[in-house]
């Protein structure tokens, strides 16, 4: 307790990963308070064409306008 | 606002996932209003023999009489 | 399957929530085929102090300028 | 993009949830780089007798020596 | 490691959750080995008008002949 | 209903998650009553790289005196 879960456009790397799961767990403990170990943080990679904003694919050109 | 997560089995095509994140974008501002740039929408992919029904994988043949 | 989880600012009513059920399965079953019978919808009420866009919660007024 | 969903236990206050959300939003862009805008946090709270760690509920003593 | 979430239809005893908890554990342990302090589960409970099939709310009577 | 979704390191066999779709849902049928039809089970797989706790990837050394 607390978990976070981190879904993210895929590409990150583990170096990334590694300083974005070290941040979010200090910003927690120092906001919550609580032990670092109680933080649990995963990370789920989505492809540009498994998220759409407006109806349309990230992996897609944004429509006239858009 | 609002997250749409939709869950499928794997195999579908981006352009399957292109259609349905414009079908599903269209239904939800239709029915709550809102605008489409608002709805977020995230595809995962799941393998057969990672959703399981009744005790028995989808990518296992059904129990007799199942 | 699908499995569609929807996440949504709390207040909606029950009438708006049958209505985009109804959207959303529709919408599904034109786009992947498939039966009604087989896709499944969640609805989850978010507070707007339990959604924050930018580092602030919905519930809060924007900053200025935001 | 991204989307971070925290699981806390419940009883927090929107004052402590307007801090973390701070906080995480303000580490993920230090961390990641892109904006503030971009970035959308969820929370859920848990309560006790809705979460279980080695078979036992949080709202129930831990096993003798546990 | 590993998580367990569980989305159940509301109404359950803290009895049926303490029990269900204990239950799952002993059968991931079981099957995967890992000792039970390393597995978490968090209940959902969800409410019959937040989950629909086949476009029905649970809370509705099924469609004539559904 | 209810539908149980479970996070475990990648790296399970197919028998594992086999086994473990069994146990779950005898489990759950055991405990809640209901038909094992009505239970679904998901799995996802998380690298060690994208599962934090205390700040530190799973995939990485924990730090000395961890």
């Amino acid at each position: 307790m607390p978990t976070i879960r981190v879904e993210l456009f895929e590409g990150r790397t583990v170096e990334q990963k590694r300083a974005l799961a070290a941040a979010l767990t200090e910003a927690t403990v120092r906001t919550l308070g609580g032990s670092p170990g109680s933080v649990d943080i995963l990370f789920f990679d989505i492809a540009k064409h498994d998220w759409a904003t407006g109806g349309t694919l990230w992996s897609d050109p944004p429509p006239p306008g858009g």
